[in-house]
């Protein structure tokens, strides 16, 4: 009953077996395989429209290595408070980019407060030498918070950016829950609504360690292969890094894994949310639930084996998290311990 | 026929087998994986010392965060002039410690040359607040030259950086070649001999994707996980670095492995050094072999199918590199290719 | 009628004669001057504590490298959201530090509320890798909204410091206005409150270019001259920097000068104060006056010749700051120009 | 007997005039003054073509904020290895520049080898991942060993930048020293032969601490100001930067005292050249002069009060600088010193 997080699972069996198909023989490295040569092209294909696109194998790598390509050191990036790249990777934008600033914004469940992205832009720092230059919005797909913002919500968020002469990055690390819990084309998610750059994440979802970076704009890419080997994210052996991404987009392995995270997400949602005492707060549109607990209640879940990662001590909130391998059973299970322990 | 390089092979029976093994089910993450708890111990068993570990992805990342903890941004690091932190690397050392000048050596085959190194030491710099401040040496075990430092010249440096305050880093892609070539105690050419820091390489021995850095001081090593993340490079599924590194010391396999590789750089230059028209330039006591070639001839090898890099268009010197699965089949075809090219 | 900033006026005239008089003749450079010689002593005696001085030529310079011997690039420095560091000079923190993360709180009246700022401290992120590790407080004295920190309150912030193991920095731009406002010693505002580390500003309080870097924990400072080099800061004529801040601490010039320009705010405040329509919203401790207006009286004073900042458009609210050489005349003659636009 | 460096010499008078009669009233500060407002206008004049100017306080600032507009952090910039950005800016480049490398190369006489620079540029980096990407090339005029660039020779060096896509920054800090020694126009040796960016300096010259950075090219500088904010260099009282410079182009007052000092290089040179047991061993055409003495002499010489460097110990080299306000009885004195020491 692990439910801490997607990265706690192991990576699918396609996956391990495009590995160990890949695994034979000798080929270029440093990128020349023949494997990531395919990368551009299959995700041309996904997306319906040219890409430009670099295997990494951290979620972090892909973020900061897209920002530093957006916004220079001195340059400001908005992101949500609660988003990934303010507060779990250790400065790893600032590093990237130069010192480049994230001016955190507020936000109900994860999205960006609209108001207050507005406020900032209404700043007016453009052009003021004293003031970090607006640089770029960076959102996350699906949310923290377990949320998904909708095209239309991605689209009002790249408006405000063009108006303002900003770029748009999408955190996708869980790019493929949010694109099967809206059921829509990858393409309505981010180019046509206006994102330039997304973080296209396949670790949570399945993969070993792999994530891609999808430029929408190869002009924006052009300095990314010297800040990819800058930052010691090449592969020597970049066959393992392609191969596990093109396993991924292979007959749609992709979304069929974030398929069966979401329903097992909503299955929690359910069986929790009925449960008394226990309140489902945000939208499950993905992969993760989060829900509130009598303190006691969520200790007794974790004596009876159930694993979770309290979100909120001051709110009594806690997050499950599914990955693509948990079962039916495994999700019955958890509502189980709940509802013991919430007797 | 691929003698490019040793990063054009695939990975180890043994690795991909615990790969698969480690696969199985959920684990904690971000170093927290019972595999990653085991590396300490391992490492610090095979150089029967007290060691830090931390396992990253590829040699880079290990060697510019290795640099990172022993030299500051207004530091000065000196290594030859050859060597893969200075002309491979793009920058990567520069970046990882916020500007740390790399003062180039110059010296034969591979090795530093001491005169020089005590030349540079010489102009005493450090304490003047116009000069980069002398705060390491790095050297590369093998060298690109495919020679080896013997421990006593691993020591002959360490003793220069001791008197001056520097640390020693080795950048140890082929550790295991240079082990396997001199037939040594890994103590014996690391912290026996004065070495604080390791670069410990598996990538080009049989891994994946694993390197391991290994600090033999601890204290060195206080800043290492803020620094890892911040370069992105901390695996969420962590548990797929450190197997790796776990496989190529189960049983020795990495020595088994570098010493089959060793051997076969040893029949290669049995085998060309003996043809008219060929000369090996630099003792092969590792991997790889350095051969003058009439440019012709290189060409008519490779017309034959042989691989193997350009080293040096002015000289016609060629390198051929000897990966872990290369066999006596394989030199003995190259061999054969250069007898008919020659004549 | 200029009270747009401090820093629209020249320099004192002792401060010009001082420079004149230390014209004349060679003297050694970068620092190596008698004027620099003098600094730590003359600090030291003023702070009544043994201090290591560097005298730079900007506020922003004083205060980035000072937070960079504080806070490393994977570091967290709190600060009010609307300090000079944070909202203007334009990254330089992040840049001098390699990347360190202003993480900003609210307060009153440009105060630090201590309730965010324990929040932040209870977030419990030193030692873990994810997180930006929290490194130093810094805060501004007087703060960027005239008020001022009292002793008490400066050890309020600094026990939170010592009890999280972080350092605390003044930017005291106006360090001086605050002094003078205080009518304290300038020990207990810095060392005996717990500062470590403060940038005392001169150019605004009538020097030409010239503050001082003031460490009151001589070790902290290890690196600053490198840091100091690095950044550009070290002049070659080393000794027009260092006799202007002994001009200005020569016979108390420095208080005798923040002391008028503080009067001058208070005949600001007490004038406009009590004019009908016009609102002081913080309390004058230091030479700036806060002043909420209707948009069109101020719009009629620029008319009759009056500059000032426009602080907030949405509150109409305004930014009158005295330099040292107002008069009595030129408040006067503000007062009076704001009575005939309320009218 | 001070000819230790040209920065021991305090400002002249004209420039103190200018500074004190700038002193009064208020005037807008952060650049807007009326000083530097006009910058462009008479650099542009001086230069006979549009030139976009902005003025800091040290010679590191303007070369290292120059450079970080012509070369990205994954970038390389070829300089003499005897280079002040090489040598004595405690890696400002590299901090400045977010990191490039520093390719040194060997010369005669302070001047960079063209087969040594010839040899760089073919090896084809550009565009290579591993490699840092040929970015710019900087030389120094009048260079290190006190001689200069003609116009061909800076020509040469900018048709293999533009033949490789590189730019050209000249550090400036002696450029008036040169151009009075050349007798050419300033266009000549800068614009019309290929130059893109110049440091221009006016401190050594008789300055107390300003320097320009001019842009040839204006697109060149488009993120200038925001380099120069983050790296502490915006004056608030940018006033007194600005009228420095002015003051040194008022009626060719720079040229007048570089004259002056080249002058008495000439006469040093002429007088300990023909003394027995000295040589002048580059030559001498800007205000700086490389005598070899024994060893005994030049201690004897500064027994009798002689102040200068010692350029190399092992060589017995030492250094003279004559700064603008050094006399003919000044430099006379000298040559007796040395006539009696070499007796």
């Amino acid at each position: 009953m692990d439910f801490r997080s997607d990265n706690v699972a192991g990576a699918a069996p396609e996956v391990m077996a495009a590995l160990l198909e890949a695994n034979k023989g000798d080929v270029s490295s440093y990128g020349a395989d023949p494997f990531s040569a395919e990368l551009d092209a299959a995700f041309s294909a996904l997306f319906d429209h040219e890409c430009k696109v670099f295997p990494v194998a951290t979620g972090t790598a892909a973020n900061v290595l897209s920002l530093a390509c957006v916004a220079p050191g001195y340059g400001a990036i908005y992101a949500h408070q609660d988003s990934h790249i303010v507060v779990d990777e250790c400065n790893a934008p600032e590093f990237y980019t130069g010192g480049a600033k994230l001016v955190t914004l507020p936000g109900e469940s994860g999205k960006i407060d609209l108001a207050a992205l507005d406020a900032q832009l209404a700043l007016g720092w453009t052009g003021s030498q004293h003031s970090a230059q607006p640089s770029a919005v960076s959102i996350t797909q699906a949310t923290e918070a377990g949320t998904v913002y909708s095209p239309d919500e991605v689209a009002d968020i790249a408006h405000r950016c063009k108006a303002h002469g900003l770029k748009l990055h999408m955190d996708g690390a869980r790019f493929a829950n949010a694109v099967a819990g809206l059921n829509c084309a990858p393409a309505d998610l981010t180019w046509r609504a206006g994102v330039d750059v997304l973080s296209f994440g396949a670790t949570k979802n399945g993969a070993m360690a792999a994530e891609a970076v999808v430029f929408f704009k190869p002009d924006l890419a052009e300095s990314f292969l010297y800040r990819r080997k800058r930052g010691g994210h090449l592969f020597s052996k970049s066959r393992y890094l392609s191969v596990q991404l093109l396993a991924m987009l292979e007959n749609g392995l992709w979304l069929r894994l974030a398929r069966e995270a979401n329903a097992r997400a909503r299955e929690l949602a359910e069986g929790l949310g009925k449960l008394p005492g226990a309140k489902v707060v945000w939208p499950v549109q993905a992969n993760e639930v989060f829900v509130q607990l009598p303190t006691a209640a969520a200790e007794a879940m974790r004596q009876r084996g159930a694993l979770f990662h309290t979100w909120s001590e001051a709110d009594s909130l806690y997050r499950f998290v599914c990955a693509f391998d948990k079962t039916s059973d495994d999700t019955a299970a958890l509502v189980q311990a709940a509802t013991a322990a919430l007797k």
